[in-house]
């Protein structure tokens, strides 16, 4: 089964019969990652593409800007209560000159990007720390747009068995999804998906868009607009405060994409056989 | 259209029609809690039930056990930008006696309620935190449970205009709601209706369940399991990690409650016209 799903016995109620039967879970564990040997912060996550999820991370807290930060990242060895590893520790060395992150940063990391009395504060923070402008460079077919969330799920392997895995994508112009991810998190779906491309030296990733088989809150828009990312297409809803961010920071951000539809709430420009503008 | 909701234009692209309309988005704005003064965590949240989130937080936190431990809880003064008490920053006064956050909670607030190097030890520290044994207080007709997340569902006045708010409830044994909140964060609408509990002094609530219109990861379960509440009723998949927690910890954990059927993780004796167990 490996580490992204275990099996666990259930009982099936349903209005004609009752029976057991196995099912099958999506695999929720912590990690702790620990920068330069101290304890930096510990999420929930699936196991799996643990490295692309730190990149991530250090990236999105701005403790990083390329694979060249960090000097070296391994899981801690040591071992559980069952004399195995569990590998769910992984210790992230950074190179030298990169500055490790403050106290106060520590405390605030994944508690929310948020700083601030206000969502315009929490805005112009990202809009100071991105270090990408958003370009034009990306542009798409809205009928591709309009494929994206059935070509993500086709690629979430794990969903299909569990039910119970968020899905992030990168995806190019032509449709192709160039990296997929899925995790118990959606953020750490996003962060996984952009600590690959991080990896790959391809921030900031203008040839690329976004996809989240979810909803579209104001972290996730945050990742995004930090990668130079300039289109997050979400199956389900934004909320009102990722909808602020990505009007000013100038991404194209389409929700509801289902069923051949969407709503596209900011910056049509990007999508082609879209000529009207919203905020005309 | 008040704080819960917030109106933008969209472009509504189908396969027939381009076309401008008005859409509803769910509001997401940053909340500072701070407490005795100090800066403890900042959350994004729906505004609306401030006060129950916080008390729900502090509960979760086990920072307070019940409504006492509080001794003023009010929005910080000030104005934001545009002249007005933004409302996004609440104080909370404990009560003599009861300790403050240690600097190490501070920093791990939020950013995961796990410790240690394995779920094992993540659920370790909840059954050692927690004050409430799970009793068999609470049986509910297999019917009422099915019939549960369309109640919650039909009382989640938000979503119905926005499709972007997760809720949650609680539910006595004959299928009344007794609490519903919404929020765009899983975790903050559990805290709400959790914290609205403790204000009214219903905890544990040993004669509720808890309904949430997601999936049921390891921190939903937690936050049931530390109030004592001992069925949990949630839409879509469990999590490994909060199947292991259910079956340890003595709770009731059903999913994939939709169309009038369930999977039962865990303890199904408290289901009545359930007879089997899933264990033996």
């Amino acid at each position: 089964m490996g580490r992204l799903t275990r099996r666990h016995p259930v009982l099936r109620l349903t209005a004609e019969e009752e029976r057991r039967r196995i099912d099958v879970l999506a695999v929720e564990e912590p990690l702790e990652l620990r920068i330069n040997g101290e304890p930096f912060v510990v999420t929930m996550r699936t196991p799996g593409d643990d490295l692309d999820l730190v990149h991530g991370l250090l990236h999105a807290e701005g403790l990083i800007t390329g694979v060249a930060d960090v000097s070296t990242a391994r899981y801690c060895g040591g071992a559980g209560e069952d004399g195995e590893n569990p590998y769910n520790q992984l210790d992230v060395a950074l190179a030298a000159g990169v500055a490790p992150p403050a106290a106060e940063q520590r405390r605030q990391v994944l508690t929310s990007s948020a700083c601030g009395l206000c969502g315009a504060t929490s805005i112009d923070q990202v809009l100071r720390d991105g270090r990408f402008e958003l370009t034009d460079e990306l542009r798409i077919d809205r009928a591709v747009i309009a494929a994206a969330p059935d070509r993500l799920r086709e690629q979430q392997r794990t969903f299909d068995k569990t039910g119970g895995l968020h899905g992030a994508g990168l995806m190019d112009a032509a449709g192709d999804l160039v990296c997929v991810r899925e995790d118990v998190g959606r953020h750490n779906a996003v962060d996984k998906v952009i600590g690959w491309a991080l990896r790959q030296d391809r921030l900031p990733a203008r040839d690329l868009a976004l996809v989240v088989s979810g909803r579209a809150s104001f972290e996730l828009t945050q990742k995004a607009v930090l990668a130079g990312i300039a289109l997050l297409i979400a199956v389900s809803a934004p909320s009102s405060l990722a909808v602020e961010l990505a009007e000013r920071s100038g991404l194209t951000l389409a929700g509801f994409v289902r069923g051949g539809s969407m709503n596209v709430y900011t910056h049509p420009d990007r999508i082609l056989a879209a000529r009207s503008s919203v905020t005309r």
